[in-house]
């Protein structure tokens, strides 16, 4: 299978600092900025100057090692620096309280710190390599989503998309863009439909940007497009990214996900999930235990800072919804693509 | 029933002119133009300072009523004024080719203009006439539609509606908004959901607006909001217009109103049409049959002059899509609501 070089590196260590794509500037500009400290790390996740689950995951991890560098120079015993570098990844934890990757990523550096043997200089080179290790890992399982997907995608196909499940979510690879990328470089007939993605428009501002720079053909549509071209046999598959699935399959990803897989369904258009297994949760039974954030009012009335409608408008802002698993033709894992009954099949890939 | 007053009137003959709501201003502003020349009725329809097929039929009438005020300024023979103004009405259509009613009622005036018996002035007061009846018929219409949508709104309902077949889109009443109207009359406690309808969001700058002026309590939602609450049972029906109807029942409408149709079916919530007959077209047969206007890319990649997406991305636009009679619950008409068969119950309506 043909291998896929992505333009696109979110984020990615670079020996005393992290560098990113600053995705406050997208589509209008690619840039990438420095962070060298670990208060500026908790002010690039909060400002969402870094998006998406893994990517945040990877800048926690990073953001520790920002901590513990600086500490270092504090010179402390190392009883304190360890105490006071728990208390800053504490701390940093607190910027996005909700994002499972960033705790997840920063309890593990945590758990580094406490079982160290090293002295502090040890301690910062360990969690350096953590989150280098961290960085790999992510890519390694998008490159294995991406070619499991593949084996799906039909020759020449339209692959319609919503949101960004791409190499700007991850730490460069993609979840449902992986399986783009790994399809176009055995095929580069294959093109791109992506969902504007209202309101937050991740589709139009991300999804776009990262697939032109890659090279690969996209169309932007508008969210309510979808259908009219699933009729016209314009779109041969569906490939979406997930927040959160469940133990029967029931997946929770970004609101439109769901009008978009019973458009699919009504026009038999195969529907597929791609996800990390660490996406999966399997404490939570159906979708009907997920929680939905609702987001600010101003994602839906505003649109770059201006109004689009009447003002005295109610809003509800859902940031997500549950696609229930009868819709959905398969679960594209880093371990194969699971199929229904997804109870079992997400029971069977847990037990291996 | 309760009759409902409603604060919009989008067109009204004042005497010697025309005054319409300045819709390129909304929703910021709702402001009235006064339109007294032939050739700035031409720019205002042009230039979607009035838009809505029925209110761009009045604007049209109005304008050879403007035109013929100008001529009959210029000391022309009867012949010679007929003649003009028969040519100026040609004119007048070229402003939007593909505006069906814009030519339905210039080619009526035209017809009056051929047929008078009067001289100069008479013929110039029997237009005038001619298009303030227009406008009367226009709302009469409507509101025939509303009170008999407003027999199938349940008590207390949440109406989902998409783009913006409203006051603004008529002289001052609404097809699918004139059901939520005179339902409102009725039943205080219903309140709509409008869809924002990228890529032109008429549903966010208009129908908001329009809701919120009479008092009507409104929701906005981004497009691919609707399953998710239909999914919660938030959503009891769906009221949208029509651009065009074949004899079938098939009914295109602003794109992604078949989208919102797939996921009423899928969660058992009614789907209806609310159009007058004039909308539809016996002589099609199917909706396979109906041409779909593609629109201007920026419309997709743009909002309010910005971009919104990366560059290079293509784009496909079309205006509308066509929901299959086979998701339609009704087509509320100003002579009642046709039912399933709708090969017959068309048939039947046009018959009477």
């Amino acid at each position: 299978m043909a291998e896929f070089k992505s333009k696109i590196r979110t984020i990615e260590w670079k020996d005393t600092y992290s560098r990113m794509v600053d995705q406050t500037l997208l589509p209008k500009k690619y840039e990438y900025v420095n962070i060298t400290g670990g208060q500026q790390m908790y002010d690039a996740i909060k400002t969402m100057i870094v998006r998406g689950a893994p990517a945040i995951g990877v800048a926690g991890a990073h953001g520790v090692v920002l901590y513990a560098q600086e500490l270092e120079k504090e010179k402390l015993t190392r009883e304190e620096f360890v105490k006071k570098l728990l208390d800053r990844a504490d701390y940093l934890i607190t910027c996005r309280p909700t994002a499972v990757n960033l705790r997840w990523a920063v309890e593990q550096q945590k758990e580094l710190i406490k079982n160290s043997k090293s002295d502090i200089n040890g301690i910062v080179e360990e969690l350096k390599q953590n989150g280098i290790r961290l960085e790999k890992e992510d890519i390694e399982i998008n490159k294995k989503i991406g070619d499991y997907g593949a084996t799906v995608v039909p020759k020449g196909a339209t692959i319609l998309t919503h949101c960004n499940a791409g190499a700007l979510a991850t730490v460069g690879y993609g979840t449902a863009l992986g399986v783009v990328r790994s399809a176009f470089a055995n095929d580069p007939t294959i093109q791109v439909f992506a969902d504007e993605t209202r309101p937050r428009q991740q589709g139009a501002r991300i999804t776009t940007l990262e697939l032109t720079m890659d090279g690969i053909p996209t169309t932007l549509i508008s969210d309510g497009m979808c259908s009219y071209f699933m009729k016209k046999g314009m779109i041969d598959m569906v490939v979406v990214g997930a927040d959160r699935i469940a133990a029967n399959g029931d997946t929770a990803n970004k609101i439109g996900t769901y009008t978009v897989a019973i458009a699919a369904k009504y026009h038999n258009v195969p529907f597929y999930i791609a996800a990390p297994l660490s996406t999966i949760d399997t404490s939570i039974k159906t979708g009907d235990e997920i929680v939905i954030e609702e987001r600010s009012h101003d994602e839906v009335t505003h649109i770059n800072g201006d109004w689009i409608c009447a003002e005295g408008v109610k809003i509800i802002n859902p940031g997500f919804d549950v696609t229930p698993n009868e819709l959905i033709t398969g679960i594209i894992t880093e371990k194969g693509i699971l199929r229904p009954d997804y109870k079992k099949s997400i029971a069977e890939v847990f037990k291996k």
